[in-house]
């Protein structure tokens, strides 16, 4: 696929890096609000799922999956959110956000109007107190599958 | 799994049901700004995707991608949304939302505070002109596919 220079997911390394493998990179968000807020971002430029092979569209959506599956696992979220937008950057990009029923929005979406309170600050410094071990976690998972890609 | 008589997906019959199958429901969403906006509901009251067994998240993600490929077909939206969010209905539903440039809220989310233009609402005519193929698309090939289960 092409890869445009205008393109910000195309660049060779992402803010927030936490995995790269030959598919995909894992991103830890810049959402302040949101400290649990990962991102799987598609090496190839790719506007939507349905453009994928069958194989990168199951291998993409295994790795969302096990993104969720770690997250639930150390940060423990009430509830997790998953979104493909690409709205403003037409490359494929998954959200995948930890949200707790005292964060700054819930249960609003993370894209709507955020309503700061003090007991979404204590969860900031909750979820960032984990952030370590969230990632160690992802990291151990991803390089032990994904060596050989 | 459980049945909670609270939860307005578990009910058996959702408002705007285009297809029902024996482990999904395909429902037009009652969105007047965003007429493109289907929701795929699993019928089993699950949280989470990564609590459905591995073949019932490929059933369900496959449930997904064939109505964003219908859609993408026969209403050609400039961008397709695919969400799981579940925070006010903690009960596996998709949003598969059709996008164009001059809807109401582009390129925000549909979850985000909409501006609504003169643009948007021809939009919203162009498009609901175009839903009963939509529909009758996504029926011919739900019961040509389902109809064993």
């Amino acid at each position: 696929m092409d890869k445009p220079e205008s393109c910000p997911l195309c660049a060779n390394v992402l803010e927030g890096e936490i995995v790269r493998t030959a598919q995909f990179v894992i991103v830890q968000a810049n959402e302040p609000l949101f400290p649990g807020f990962t991102r799987v971002v598609w090496r190839d430029h790719v506007a939507e799922m349905t453009q994928l092979s069958d194989r990168s569209r199951h291998d993409l959506m295994q790795a969302v999956f096990d993104v969720e599956r770690i997250m639930r696992h150390v940060l423990a979220p009430n509830k997790v959110n998953l979104a493909s937008l690409g709205n403003q950057v037409p490359h494929l990009h998954w959200h995948v956000v930890a949200r707790w029923h005292d964060d700054a929005a819930f249960p609003a979406s993370v894209w709507s109007p955020a309503a700061i309170t003090t007991a979404s600050s204590q969860r900031v410094r909750t979820t960032l107190a984990l952030l370590n071990d969230y990632h160690d976690a992802l990291r151990q998972h991803f390089q032990t599958n994904h060596d050989d890609q």
